[in-house]
């Protein structure tokens, strides 16, 4: 292994250092137009009339576009939103009316004098409303959706998925257990705060062929969905990949590009360029699914669990956009990293007419586990046994089943939570004020799905890696490279790695879901392994030998055996073909033992081809007078099968429990009748360095026999455990147990005030 | 046959047509600079001195840089050409010193500070006279240059490629001829013209990997000439191509390149864009070779050519850039495509202190042809031998052996000379004042080289094609879609064409010597072949076959025998991996069989894995009072193998002939002890409208074996005989022979007054 396990520097650490990194709201294009739009002041209303005349006459405008101007809708998991609204608004914030013109004051300036009269209708905010048989239908049509086949609507209702595990009989497990404990736990709406707000810039030639620079995390599926919704075949959309400044979940499906591209393709020929300003970003692109958790476990006195109900309410706003999936990953896993044998689970994604939820680092995970970990201290107390214990005694391991059938490999849960618990001094006598408290989860990832890799090696042992990984800040880059070093035999130094772009590099579901390192480095190493074929194939001839007796590895190509019989890559190339010479590879990974689930039961043998582990333990000291929890440190032991990059994991791992450490302690998007009261970075909070706690990244490898060299994931799932973790070292500090995030001081002290009264 | 000969429309033809293409000069980055640099007035000078000190000291520069500061030095058959000039200049336009600034104009004022300090040292013109011994050398250090392994520099001389055939043995045949003629002929020195000058945009990121946008016609040879300069690996360049707006040859190798990458490599993270005025382009980047050639034949009373010697003269100006390979790839052909058994040529390259000369359309052909095709028609009437009679009793057929061995395949010349003869009305009867003339060539294709593809297929059957073929106005990307259609079967209008970039597409040699249809469309066919293999193997398992009893065509995926039992693409893809769907194939075409040429003798026996044959007939109109010539038809007999697109052939061909009208009667460039004196589209004359006679374009197809659907190739013969056409009906009409192209009116007045004489 040169290459592997190797803490090597971020490939594009210099460019963007010294700023010649290309980010999406960087790219700009002569003679390009500015785009914006002028967004609904209701939660839920008619559209009486758009009056855009006086906005067309001014000067520097070339173009006013409504929604029936268009008609055009787009959705990934149900086509349900429109690119501008059409008949009705449905949140606060949703676009009405787009502008494109020459700058953006120009833009504002039309939208000024844009007059839209609304018929407000009743609105609803609370998912749990939303459910009832008599609340205002946000989508009256969901029964016409186009939906993937995935996602099982309720037509007539609110709910836009419903997504099920039954497993044995929960029934017949509660009755046999000796406990029977139920809690609710709820998360408010957070935001995924990337630096870089959401941007792209679109162009659309003569023939309608439309392309699209943008910072996308998927930019086939985007293609996808924008070419669905238009009615194009996927030749006639090109997107070209920039750097995001921070994703998180935020940069995936179709953001400013509707805006754009509806602008553009009116325009054809003009670049038509669409930032969100941040208060934009807040309200009108996605946020975390605010959700309601209830759990209920049966246990026998010496702490198994023998039954588990959870009933998971994702709030997921106006429109689906991946709420479905969200709610379905978070479903999937909402009985916890546990050996259950009864198990019931009801997912829903509710919609309200409120910003629009999706995609969020961990993807619907972190709400169930906050639930499903404080309920297990919640047990282990009631119990009286140690909360670790109890973990260990449950806790998934090789060989296991899931409650959907799955039979687990690779499992290093258990490891995390010794070494998790280990690290934060777990068995250590207890300080005054402070307390420790630790949780696990574990997490799925997008399955089945399929990446692909072009590799081009040149006469002199240059390599080109083509793939479409999104760098997204992960890494995934300077990962993919090592991979692609190992796999080939060849020096990091010697490959370029190609930015995704849909006319060029292959197909790539996305950079989600944990998925690229396991999915992109499997196609990487097909790709390698059919360039060494064809390396084996050429030598042979110049070897005097058969290709079987070949090896090819470490920039060499020798008889097997006999070592001294050997080329370079370089040689080989050049001995065959003289100047010019390449050999081309390619590579599609698609898991062919992969399963869905059973829509009815979730039943699925391989719905996950890899699962990550982790358990969090934090220590933290409360300030009684004021409520403020102070986090000291955070252990992050996380179960990874192979790092490729240290370095970069324990990074992912630093930089997601900072993001759960906000979610649990400070953020929270403040709304009041739909309408967000904290869209931009002075009111929402986020942990600044004063609030960092010392994170200790533990990483624990259990290789994955699929994975390349054993490689899993790890971005998602570092948040995961995070807020129970906190909650409940909150709860071994002072007693208190908060059943709602974010734990701010109001809650501590009220919470503190009425176990006092 | 869905899309092979068929005359489809351009695929670039409306972004071209409405502006949004982006060609070289087109490119825009933010924060970029310009970059000028300062020319030599001496054709041959020692520099005594540079002070670029009030330059430096000028607002807005941002950089000033002498050859002395870099030391650069490139090549691509001899490395000999500096960045900047080193020690001394040797032809008037050399670069000495360069500028970066924010405009151009700064840059004119910096380089108006610079003084340079000059020794003239003696200076050779003419070729024939560098080569004698005692002629000033240009290049004293020719034995320590790096060479290209098929050039033969002769060290100590201005000689930088001896090129030579041997071939049976000419004294014995020219002893047992009945009749020995021996003519000289020459050529001037002409420009490409092509309308956009050249340009380049360079960036160098903070590790120092370059990123040069152009308009090249060859990114990975030019990326390799780049990185040989450098001595950095391949992987640490990287060209973007963009449209080019006119080639002809002009813009391959490195032009614009050297000023921009030396200025960016010490302005890193800033780009540089240097575009060369017209001026520029005329006197400093490349003009075709004038030529010197004789030819001595001799024949049997009755019209049988026993034997050729050919010496052709090639002067190739001050640096060798592709000279040497014009030089030999003219050799190659130097004693037409006729049957000869005694055949000796000596083709020289030789250096002068003139501006550098290079690839041309047609690449040293036209000027040998121009004087074979002349002394062809001498013969004829010095033999009382019909002219087209003479050529038909010698001319190359199906399985004849070349004069360097090779045994020949797909031979459609015969049937060129009869139908061009035929088209331009051989045998009518004489009007006065008017005559026909008629010459043929054969022309040779680089060999070996090779070509990659990249093939995307998409889940909806969309399709993504990668090769590095650059469209330089030749229809590049339209003949190689319709290739990629036929050979996938899917429809034309659901391909896509990526431009090449090196960081993405697949090697390829070149988009010259008429190559591109040929090993492009062979390498696009290889991997739709890979593809179709893949897709047999996934339709298997759900038609219940084995994949070697499958068809894969025409977008869909069928049992041998039972058609009905087949999946269309889509459906393959989608019933297999579901969403997500895709294939990835690769193909790269390298001519297994191919062959060089032996050094001392030429012998090779597929030194050209294909041969392109074309007759032209020209009928002229010649005033005797002014000596102006027009012509009033011109007809072009085309062996292309198989037309993939027959219009776009007819398109390549009505352009070369129009440079082929141009270089015959009006274009020319003057020179004054090495100065142009005529470096601008006001005194350098290209024909016009006005001058544009009927061209009759005429396909005629002999499919080639190995070509794509039998296709070979077009562009660049098309002006090969053109000249000599001209100038036997020039001779038919009024009796004057022009030996020194271009036939002015003032030389065809002075022949007519020394004929009365």
């Amino acid at each position: 292994m040169n290459w592997i396990g190797k803490s090597v520097s971020r490939l594009d650490a210099w460019e963007k250092a010294v700023g010649t990194a290309v980010f999406g709201i960087d790219v700009k294009l002569p003679g390009m137009l500015h785009g914006r739009v002028l967004r609904s002041p209701h939660p839920h209303a008619r559209i009486r009339h758009i009056d855009v005349t006086r906005a067309r006459k001014l000067a520097g405008v070339a173009l006013v576009l409504t929604g029936k101007d268009l008609g055009l809708i787009h959705g990934e998991s149900i086509k349900d939103e429109p690119f501008l609204a059409i008949d009705k608004v449905r949140y606060v914030g949703e676009p009405v009316v787009a502008v494109a013109a020459v700058d953006g004051e120009t833009c504002e300036e039309a939208l000024d004098l844009v007059e839209v009269e609304y018929e407000p209708l009743p609105a609803v905010f609370d998912p749990e409303a939303a459910m009832q048989p008599d609340a205002p239908l946000l989508h009256e049509r969901l029964d016409q959706y186009e939906v993937m086949g995935i996602v099982t609507p309720v037509p007539g209702t609110n709910i836009a998925n419903h997504f099920k595990i039954r497993w044995g009989d929960v029934a017949r497990g509660f009755a046999e257990a000796d406990e029977v404990f139920e809690d609710t736990y709820s998360t408010g709406m957070v935001q995924h705060a990337a630096i870089e707000p959401h941007a792209c810039t679109a162009q659309v030639d003569p023939t309608g062929r439309i392309t699209v620079w943008s910072h996308n995390d998927a930019p086939h599926r985007a293609r996808k969905e924008l070419a669905d919704a238009l009615g194009l075949p996927l030749s006639q959309v090109r997107f070209v990949n920039c750097y995001a400044g921070g994703n998180f979940g935020s940069k995936g499906g179709l953001k400013t590009e509707p805006t754009a591209v509806a602008l553009a393709l009116r325009l054809k020929g003009k670049p038509v360029k669409v930032v969100w300003s941040r208060e934009e970003v807040f309200t009108s692109t996605i946020v975390r699914h605010p959700t309601v958790v209830t759990v209920k476990t049966g246990v026998t006195r010496d702490g198994r669990l023998v039954a588990r109900e959870v009933r998971a309410i994702y709030d997921t706003g106006a429109y689906a956009e991946k709420g479905p999936t969200v709610c379905r990953q978070g479903g999937h896993t909402a009985s916890g990293p546990y050996n259950i044998p009864h198990v019931k689970v009801d997912a829903y994604c509710v919609y309200t007419n409120k910003p629009i939820a999706g995609a969020f680092r961990g993807y619907g995970i972190p709400q169930v586990a906050w639930a499903y970990e404080c309920h297990m201290d919640a047990i282990a107390e009631r119990l009286g046994i140690d909360a670790v214990d109890l973990r260990l005694r449950n806790c998934l391991q090789e060989g296991d089943v899931t409650c959907t059938g799955q039979r687990l490999h690779s499992v290093g849960l258990k490891e995390s939570v010794i070494r998790a618990a280990e690290a934060i001094g777990w068995q250590k006598p207890k300080v005054p004020g402070r307390g420790r408290g630790l949780a696990c989860v574990h997490k799925n990832t997008k399955t089945p799905s399929s990446s692909g890799a072009f590799i081009k090696l040149e006469e002199d042992g240059s390599v080109s890696v083509l793939t479409s990984a999104a760098e997204v800040g992960q890494g995934a880059r300077t990962v993919l490279a090592q991979i692609a070093a190992e796999a080939l035999g060849v020096p990091l130094d010697r490959i370029s790695m190609a930015m995704a772009d849909t006319d060029f590099t292959p197909y790539d579901a996305s950079s989600t879901s944990s998925r690229t390192t396991f999915h992109v480095g499997n196609a990487i190493a097909l790709a390698a392994q059919d360039v060494h074929q064809q390396l084996r194939q050429i030598a042979a001839d110049l070897l005097e030998a058969n290709p079987e007796d070949l090896v090819a590895g470490d920039g060499r190509v020798y008889v097997k055996g006999s070592p001294e019989r050997a080329l370079t890559y370089s040689q080989a190339l050049k001995k065959t073909m003289g100047a010019g010479a390449s050999i081309l590879g390619r590579g599609f990974y698609y898991p062919k033992d992969a399963t869905g689930m059973d829509n009815e039961t979730g039943y699925g043998e391989n719905p996950s081809v890899f699962w990550m582990y982790c358990a969090h333990a934090a220590e933290v000291e409360v300030d009684r007078e004021t409520g403020q929890v102070r986090v000291l440190k955070l252990v992050a032991a996380h179960d990874v099968g192979k790092a490729i990059n240290p370095q970069m994991c324990e990074q992912q791992i630093e930089g997601g429990v900072l993001t759960g450490l906000g979610t649990t302690l400070y953020e929270w998007m403040i709304l009041k009748d739909g309408k967000v009261l904290n869209p931009n970075f002075a009111d929402y909070r986020l942990p600044t360095a004063m609030e960092q706690p010392e994170v200790i990244p533990i990483l624990v490898e259990t290789p994955h026999r699929d994975g390349p060299f054993g490689a899993k994931g790890v971005g998602e799932v570092t948040l995961g455990p995070t807020s129970a973790a906190i909650a409940n070292a909150l709860y071994d500090a002072i007693g208190v147990r908060i059943r709602d995030l974010p734990i701010t001081p109001e809650k501590v002290l009220q919470a503190l005030r009425g176990r006092s009264a």
